[in-house]
């Protein structure tokens, strides 16, 4: 992109760094996924196609997660500045007239540069053409799924609205769940051979992994450090995100400390203090336990699905069941 | 996406009524590119592929124009209000507490909802596959230029610098021409069996018809009316954008007229009267006859190219001439 003009070579530096930052969770799974699905492991070296979904798979998330900073108001990711906060500050330092929205706008485009540069990968892959086209169907319906639960997300996060759990569940399933880990371990397998039909456990495997991850999550934004996660702790509840943590401390409050949680709930200015009372709650009512316990069935029934799977290497599976610790369990 | 929840259904009707409003000519490319390729029109039906792909330029198209009424702040489009604008009224008249930062954040996920669902579109592709993936990565290409293209459009209207009519030209082809001319028609021959290396005289076409198509935008985004073309006039001038208008109106004034005009562009308070005296100028330094004569070259070059165009039946070179036509003397 750098013969369009030299922002272009600009945006391309800035979305690799972005992507090296973050966990790769999605491109390991992709790995996964495939040399699960592959009989024929030691026989077949790797093809380049794993490693190129894989990188698209980062993208993606780079794509999404520029654009969510936006919406979140998030001035820090990983550890640095999000990408459009990196522009605003680039713009206020020179002097621009409306640097904040000038790094709004540059983070949008940033963001569907990513999205597109995916696709161009997508588009290139080298396997049967077949499994390209399936890929980059399944891609782009689960990202409209993302797109769709992120719109959810987002008008709940700003409403006074009570929410169920169950309707939290299902914004989890498709806003992180299904596109974070059935997706790319789905990808895996297609690349490997496995036929569209054929991918249901994947698929149940990647929700169960998701709704965990999502979980903690939620716990590393109340109960994590900055130190450790690389972004601000106490946003969610400062933006008055519908969470499995707020739904079911609003379900279990009641009086005055109800009142005063409603008011904590939502306000871009809670204190420190605030949160500290927000953290005591859901440990006093019960939530923190009872999430924990959720997340352990959670665990343990994807544990009861990577140990069904019958190809791959112990190796992998265990490779695999070590990724679903790390996803219980990360700090960051 | 209903199935998601009722925002997915609201998106969708939305993302459907945008597009419905628009002029269509991406999808009429499409099919004039199909059809000006294929040797034997007659005997074949023209298949569903150049639908679908039709419909999916006509959804990128969309996706970017959502993106893009954001970072231009145009409430207006199509002579409704634009997606980010009618979110953030919903949400002024249901009381949420920051309506205008909700309007921007469904609007940046209506937008990215709109790429995917097209490249779901694509990569259901029925014909031979290998066409597909060329297609689906044609149009990744040209869309993270396009991105790149509009960071540039973007960070210079907000910058005080002086920009050259060849930089210009160069993003008007990226961020327009390129994407809304030749890849339609590149996508239509592709789709009629043409080789991905024998698509250089679409481009090149494409190339010639985007330019007129800019230069008419920027003609009636200066000298339009709102009735005709639905949207506000006078935007480009206020935001600053660098048009050949503007650059060429700069290189041309002196004196005090040059004092007068440097501080109306970029003025987001510039007056009816403002905007009066740049309409002026641009006629009395020469500008608009010599942007007239500019166009009518760039016209005579579209049209000889489609003139030898040797394969598909008269009527068909017909109609894209009169889109050529259309291109260069529509009112909105």
């Amino acid at each position: 992109m750098a013969r369009i003009n030299e922002l272009g070579l600009d945006v391309a530096d800035r979305l690799l760094e972005f992507s090296l930052q973050g966990k790769m969770i999605r491109g390991c799974l992709v790995h996964l996924g495939y040399v699960l699905t592959s009989a024929s492991r030691d026989l077949v070296p790797i093809p380049d196609s794993v490693a190129t979904a894989g990188a698209a798979m980062e993208l993606f998330q780079s794509g999404l997660l520029v654009h969510d900073d936006i919406m979140d108001r998030d001035l820090m990711r990983r550890g640095r500045p999000s990408v459009f906060a990196h522009y605003a500050q680039k713009a206020r330092s020179e002097g621009h007239p409306d640097p904040d929205h000038l790094g709004e706008s540059l983070g949008i485009c940033a963001g569907d540069v990513a999205y597109f540069l995916a696709f161009e990968l997508l588009g290139g892959l080298s396997s049967p053409r077949e499994t390209g086209l399936s890929v980059i169907g399944l891609c782009a319906r689960e990202l409209a799924a993302v797109g769709v639960a992120q719109m959810q997300d987002v008008a709940w996060g700003a409403a006074d609205t009570e929410v169920s759990e169950a309707q939290i569940a299902r914004m989890y399933t498709y806003k992180t769940g299904r596109y974070s880990f059935s997706l790319p371990l789905m990808t895996g397998a297609l690349l490997a051979g496995a036929r569209p039909e054929r991918l249901d456990r994947w698929e149940e495997l990647g929700e169960h992994m998701g709704l965990l991850f999502q979980l903690r999550d939620d716990e590393l934004g109340l109960f994590g450090t900055e130190s450790e996660t690389g972004k601000p702790v106490g946003t969610d509840v400062r933006e008055g995100k519908k969470t499995l943590y707020s739904a079911r401390i609003m379900a279990a409050a009641k009086g005055r400390q109800r009142a005063w949680l409603s008011s904590i709930f939502g306000n871009p200015d809670a204190t420190e203090s605030d949160l500290d009372f927000v953290r005591a709650s859901a440990t006093s009512l019960g939530v923190r336990d009872a999430l924990d316990l959720f997340s352990r069935e959670q665990e343990a029934r994807a544990l009861s699905l990577i140990e069904a799977i019958d190809t791959g290497s112990p190796a992998d599976r265990a490779a695999l069941a070590a990724l679903l610790d790390f996803t219980t369990k990360r700090r960051q």
